[in-house]
């Protein structure tokens, strides 16, 4: 599975950071999706391998501008290069007036459908094609969510044990059962193959939270999964100076919250831009990430924009570079 | 005065053009006014350096997504900025509906306030602080305008023949007039500082058109002015094979309606992404440059993004690179 940051400053730009987005895929798939589209996401997907033609689904933590003043954009140009096939979007309801209000007084005609998922009535799991969905709301001052993303399709292998119990014999039946035919033996019965099949590895299962000032909000969630992607906004010493009033995380309390559940990959995001890259002026992101260290000791890393992370089989995340 | 253009691109961004945003601003001033707000518009302003605290007024030609789209993010980053003084939006009619119904559904609070002017409803000159703006109905799919912007605060010089008729002496109150104070004479009569000056020059004047296919609509607006910014969307050679509905106007029929009124400056933008800035890749933006030369003689430009246009008093138009 690969990650991909297209934005990772919050509130408003910066010269050197876009405001949120994050594209998830697997690793050897074109199709992919996209967490959160703030303003200029789409000029940021141009500096990439994806394609506007593969995104199936784009997913909403909130509402707020610089986590969705680029959907407009990003669907009148997937509109403009001859899209066609539905675009689900997954979001809270009021996705739907906002874009609604935007189609009607910009003239805005999509060339494919919109399905919608109001991220509110989802209280099972999403199945897109490539993971199953769950949202978790967090604290924040809208309604704001988490997206839990558990990998389907994983390779499988028999259930030798139940093969020989069902009586089906060793030989040509065992590789179709596998490649996921159905047969039927000589005697009539009928097996399915999904009832002979076994992962053949552990799900993967990949966290990406939307602004929130509790992590524990995630907790259950985030038993077993893989990696957490979380915004810090803030470091403790700005959130002294500025008040706790600010609906953000800080580095630290996620840090803290990763730490406690043993999570082994940690990705922060959404930094305020008083934090800057310039390491020669203060505050600056490494007191981000000098603060989550000291909290966290497993593989930490803090995103920055058009890197692309991969989550291997085996649960590591490995930062590949620039797109 | 100075044209910065901010997005030269039609429809969807490149990755070297922007969607269409063009600013303009008095040569040795803070204050800007922004033509268009395409997607992206703040991000091209940090670039520049123009500040979102001296914007005095967006004018927005019309309500399509690459004109607008950018709209409610640089709202917001002004207001994150600490923007308090009201912003001049002067637009159709429609951007209240499009702008109210974002800030209702994605919790924008702007720190300052709005002040609309419907374009619909200008018939007479809009004053802003350094330009007087006329408004000219286009010809596109939707309500489009073109703005002509007459410079306002040109030098003055003293009317000596009135002076002389009024009988006021020469001295020291004749410069307190020229500098705008009204004088009283020793006689009682009071004399009004505007009364007895004259412009020290003509005033300049630009029109920025929008979307249109008929360039002719500006005729009037045109007339005696120093400079035309307006779009040139396709090419002949490419309108004659998609057909002739496109609703916007070829480099060759803007270049030889600028050349029949005998137009000193011509400046062609909004150029279909179709046209590659690589030369080497057909068709290109040579091709626009060609078709407009072969029908306009005066001087003409191609607009790229972050170019900067300076017009000197005595209406030359210099392009002076890259801000």
């Amino acid at each position: 599975m690969e990650i991909i940051f297209l934005g990772t400053s919050a509130g408003v730009p910066t010269r050197i950071r876009n405001v949120t987005a994050t594209a998830l895929k697997k690793q050897d798939g074109k199709a992919w999706y996209l967490i959160d589209c703030g303003e200029g996401t789409q000029h940021r997907v141009m500096q990439t391998p994806l394609s506007l033609h593969r995104l199936e689904a784009v997913l909403i933590t909130h509402l707020h501008g610089d986590h969705c003043y680029g959907l407009p954009g990003l669907l009148a140009s997937a509109s403009m290069a001859g899209r066609r096939h539905a675009l689900t979007i997954v979001a809270p309801t009021s996705i739907r007036d906002y874009l609604e209000a935007i189609q009607a007084t910009t003239g805005l005609h999509l060339t494919f459908s919109l399905e919608f998922v109001a991220v509110e009535a989802m209280d099972a799991s999403l199945r897109l094609p490539d993971f199953a969905v769950e949202a978790v709301s967090l604290s924040h001052g809208v309604a704001s969510y988490g997206f839990v993303f558990h990998e389907r399709g994983v390779e499988s292998r028999l259930d030798t044990e139940r093969l020989d119990a069902l009586g089906v014999p060793r030989g040509p039946d065992w590789g179709r059962l596998h490649r996921g035919e159905d047969v039927t033996l000589g005697n009539g019965t009928q097996i399915r193959s999904e009832d002979v099949l076994l992962p053949g590895r552990p799900a993967r299962k990949v966290v990406i939270g939307g602004d929130n000032d509790d992590p524990s909000r995630l907790e259950a969630a985030c038993r077993g999964a893989d990696l957490l992607v979380h915004e810090a906004t803030y470091t403790e010493a700005v959130v002294e100076r500025l008040g706790t009033d600010n609906q953000h995380s800080t580095a630290a309390a996620v840090a803290a919250f990763a730490q406690r559940l043993e999570l082994p990959n940690l990705i922060l995001t959404h930094f305020s831009p008083r934090y800057h890259d310039n390491r020669q002026v203060s505050p600056n992101i490494d007191d981000v990430e000098h603060e989550a260290r000291s909290h966290y000791r497993n593989t930490l890393y803090l995103a920055r924009d058009l890197e692309t992370y991969r989550l291997s089989r085996d649960g590591e995340v490995i930062r590949m570079g620039r797109s």
